[in-house]
């Protein structure tokens, strides 16, 4: 079994949305990410925690295979993230982002962690990304995941991130605010001229493109009666993508990256049925497999 | 050849979108929706133009052998639409709606007509509509389109005419306006409780659903580098869908409709790459059936 390390942040969420309101929360890429994967493969994990980090939530984590020997607890609080979801369940409307631990974090890998074949760089501060980056030795799949907040405040360091990459899962907001540009089409060719060799456009409920070597999949999402709360949907699907192509043990194949693309979509449509990741910690792979036969079928000619 | 019989709009439009502005130039449901459907079959207009309406374009109807022989010349002026669109291409704004003949309209059928096998009910008022429905015999399929100005504005009437189709396309939007209804799936649900027996629900860029018979039907947009003018994209998509039905001689048939929805796409692709139709008017079915390929590409797992 091909292991995911995986960086990225462990959080407490306070959400509002149309179906109600969530305080303090677990949340986070990385607990999003690596529950996900964790239905496909193993994974290691680097991240910090303040010391109001719930330590029962390690044990779930350890339960579903995940190694947390790399997640640090630091003086101090945990990472929280406070935002609100209007009508439009697509875009999230950040109201604070409080970095606490993560403001004076330097990811240390553990020696077993850095011969890793794949690496997944979560949504976290572009330079801890590069940090990382130094310490593997030559992964055969590196993805990268980021956001609004870093394209604007650190364009130059994340620039950088982004020509080490092989794979950039990104929603289509921020695909757009990284290219400075309003088609989709010509922000992905702008994006993959910055580096990556390819990209994930996420798209919410219409699902999300895929471009490699001039090629273009259409993934459409599950079809979903209630969207709850879509906080951590991004990456649950970036850990459905990562966690195939490691189970799979290939990196860019076509054929792989589009079955990931649909297991990605299918993964975030639980994630996006309730608070927090109440359906990731519940689920079992064949109601994923269910799942994904349905999708399928939505687009079968 | 099984003809369409068509009756809808036959307009000015005055546009303005963020790759420039249209001044007066032809457009209405009926013009976008006959050069569509009339590569794939042929058609009977029923509509009604002012004494300012240019006469060579019925030339150019008749040349992609469109019978123009129900379509009326009334004293006054044509119908004129003025909207505009922001950055969001897929939401047009409603500047004016100046009816002018069409309040007056009173459609009749040239006895030739009426025993169509494939009715489209374009998006006029729906008074119009039913009087329209009161005339043929038994078509085979009846399809319709409307708009929010009809949805908002004669939601009775509408509803009357819902209960007569078969086949309903409609935007996300206006999907939405009409179900009452947040959730695109749950809205398409709650519409087909209304009378059709099939929904196609058009979503831009985003391509588009189709609900049959408790059955869902994904269909990507064809990926477009830039959208000039998004207005009849939809009466073009309904074209291309309703004209592959006929041309191919059936119903509600789910492997017919699925290609249909795809071909709707395809002209739909077309049409939004210049300002009015003039894209549809220098196409051939080999261009037609190139983009065809290619998104079928796109989807392809």
């Amino acid at each position: 079994m091909n292991k995911i390390l995986a960086v990225g942040s462990l959080a407490f969420d306070t959400i509002s949305t149309p179906s109600g309101k969530a305080d303090k929360v677990l949340g986070g890429s990385l607990n999003y990410f690596s529950l996900s994967a964790s239905f496909f493969t193993g994974l290691d994990l680097v991240g910090v925690v303040g010391e109001d980090f719930p330590k029962d939530h390690f044990e779930t984590l350890k339960k579903r295979g995940i190694d947390i020997s790399g997640v640090k607890t630091m003086p101090g609080k945990t990472f929280h993230w406070t935002g609100e979801y209007g009508k439009d369940l697509n875009e999230a409307i950040t109201l604070s982002t409080q970095l606490n631990v993560f403001e004076h974090f330097n990811p240390q890998l553990p020696d077993s962690y850095r011969d890793t074949d794949y690496l997944f760089l979560g949504n976290i501060a572009p330079e801890l990304q590069i940090c990382v980056l130094e310490q593997v030795k030559k992964p055969k799949l590196i993805a990268l995941d980021s956001m609004n907040f870093w394209i604007t405040g650190k364009r130059a360091e994340l620039a950088e991130v982004l020509k080490r990459v092989d794979l950039l899962t990104i929603n289509e907001g921020e695909a757009k605010l990284l290219a400075e540009e309003s088609n989709v089409i010509v922000a992905a060719e702008k994006i993959l001229s910055m580096g990556p060799k390819a990209i994930v456009i996420k798209r919410g409920e219409y699902g999300a493109f895929l471009f490699f070597e001039n090629q273009i999949f259409s993934a459409p999402a599950v079809p979903i009666r209630k969207v709850v709360d879509p906080t951590g949907a991004g990456d649950t699907f970036a850990g459905g993508l990562v966690g195939h192509l490691a189970a799979k043990g290939v990196g860019l194949d076509w054929q792989s990256l589009k079955e990931g693309v649909l297991i990605g979509s299918v993964m975030a449509s639980f994630t996006v049925e309730d608070f927090s990741f109440n359906r990731l910690v519940e689920l079992d792979r064949s109601r994923i497999d269910q799942r994904l036969e349905s999708l399928k079928n939505t687009m079968k000619i």
